[in-house]
């Protein structure tokens, strides 16, 4: 049972979008960002929603780290692919934008690419990657973030965490959503553990000397001091840690060589829309991928497993009751959203 | 050190083209096939090489299960996408025509996607990936394979093991290749201990009640009895098999469901190829491409490691050697040539 306080989704997205136009983001903009964050939360994402408004985004613009009202650029020289420069702006701008120009392109050509550099953090992939599904569109959208991932074997961070996400359209069902970070897991889950104190099992985290790290603590990427990071996915050489690992470096060449960023940077992203109706007809399609999803939902289950999901069935699941019952938020985020609310004079009043 | 035999690579090509054509496969389809199987040996991929020969292809045309000459049907309903229809031939014959007509309409188009049903075992995923590298594209190939793998928290099977491979090209460097199967390991590392007479370690493989399974002679996909399989890469649920069956069941998606074959038909497939200068200058970016490979490369190493790879650098490395010393084979498999030579009277003398 969840038995935190329930906010309003919409009141949410009001407010936040509120507290970032204080701050000069043009109003599109504000809401466009705001709606991301937002439906992170409703889909139980919860370390990429309104949690991060004051310790990312706010902070960053106050910081003049994220420029408040960038020129996106956009340079093609095929039917089906462009890079964007998102100009420093907040990732989610660009990446709205992006999005929209890949599927615009998919519409025309069948399949549509942009590549984005000069951006920033922007939020879970898993919304760009389902920007498509309305268009009867697969969904790609990849992100090359941070740096805190170990090369295998190596005492050093090699990559990031890189998470890729890729939406498929249902007819009754919920989409199919696989929205995974390279790593064995999310950083979002070393947050939690941070946040409730405990400590995290040996195979997500390693110090420089290859050793296991359980203290979730010490694992703080703004910490000089600290030079280990998490393990790709697949964890140890004998259980496919190269796998992970060449997933991470696959993001990187998608993201940050084919925008041309800088091999340095991070916070470029790849998206791409492909139409189903280039292949067959979508409504056959659709139905098919209902029975792929119902096949796997009626899989006899092991002691101790409730039912089994096809990716994204869980999200959608906590999303029906949020949409109803309302978001439940940690009592630090309700007091960091207050804290925005006093600052910047946006009312906060939007518990269900 | 490998002391075993070695053959001439161009030698095996011949022979195994010889095999082929005896059996009634046109000389172009035998050519091709012959050549993708002596590639996988001349990378190290010896699970995929002329092992193979005998008791697969050889033995499924004789049993009428692969059509001698198929007639590839292609249909297209966008400039950069197509199904093909394989007629039940070989899987080599199909997927390189297949990832052809990938790369023809990304020449036009800047990207192009062909997904590929009623076909048949295609060998290494690497090879109709690495086709696109000397267009200066970026290549996929994805197949869904065999019903081996175990849904996580399931009695049962729900997807095959479903290769996906993506290759790179870079300037001076090798070109990044990874190929992975989307289980913690690839049935070629069970079939290894099962010739070796070794047990596999925990994580790798389960029975139908979830328990480890360590004797790798149990894992047999042909016996009834073994209801068992081999886990997603992530292999439990807190190191992310989530991740490893989400990427099986987006195989699933790419091959199975866009080429309308039913779903519980295997050995569909799914090729791609982007153009790189769709982005940016092909020769700028595989420039950078060898920067990304030379710093991994250059990472500082942990004991117990030599050397860090990118992906595709061991193959790399292994084919410049088995280019010049011959390709080094199995007694078992040795015998296996020896007696298709005896069989259908071609001669078999190509040892370096």
């Amino acid at each position: 049972m969840d038995n935190r306080r329930r906010f309003d989704a919409e009141g949410l997205e009001e407010f936040s979008s509120g507290v970032l136009k204080k701050l000069g983001i043009p109003e599109n903009d504000a809401d466009i960002t705001a709606k991301m964050l937002v439906n992170s939360d409703l889909r139980g994402v919860e370390s990429h929603g309104v949690a991060h408004l004051s310790p990312f985004y706010v902070s960053w613009i106050k910081d003049g780290k994220v420029k408040i009202k960038p020129q996106l650029k956009l340079e093609s020289n095929s039917p089906t692919s462009a890079i964007m420069d998102g100009d420093a702006g907040l990732g989610f701008v660009a990446g709205y934008h992006a999005t929209n120009e890949a599927i615009k392109r998919a519409k025309q050509a069948g399949a549509g690419f942009v590549t984005v550099k000069n951006s920033s953090h922007c939020g879970a992939a898993a919304y760009y990657a389902m920007m498509a599904l309305e268009h009867d569109m697969i969904g790609i959208a990849i992100t090359a973030g941070g740096r805190l991932m170990m090369a295998p074997g190596s005492k050093e961070r090699a990559a990031g965490l890189n998470p890729m996400s890729f939406a498929v359209p249902a007819y009754q069902k919920h989409p199919f959503v696989l929205d995974m970070s390279t790593s064995v897991v999310a950083f979002g889950k070393i947050e939690i553990a941070q946040r409730q104190g405990k400590t995290i099992p040996e195979g997500w985290a390693v110090d420089e000397n290859g050793k296991p790290v359980t203290d979730a603590l010490k694992i703080n990427p703004s910490d000089e001091n600290f030079k280990g990071g998490l393990l790709p996915l697949g964890g140890r050489p004998e259980t496919g840690v190269f796998k992970g690992f060449g997933l991470a470096v696959l993001a990187d060449i998608f993201c940050t060589v084919l925008s041309g960023a800088d091999l340095n940077t991070t916070s470029n992203h790849f998206f791409g829309a492909i139409r189903i109706d280039g292949f067959r007809p979508a409504i056959e399609f659709k139905k098919q991928i209902d029975q792929l999803i119902e096949s796997i939902e009626r899989l006899p289950v092991l002691p101790g497993t409730k039912r089994i999901y096809a990716a994204g069935g869980i999200e959608d699941e906590i999303m029906k009751d949020r949409k109803v019952n309302g978001v439940p938020l940690d009592d630090a985020v309700i007091q960091s959203l207050k804290e925005l609310a006093h600052e910047f004079s946006v009312p906060f009043k939007v518990e269900v």
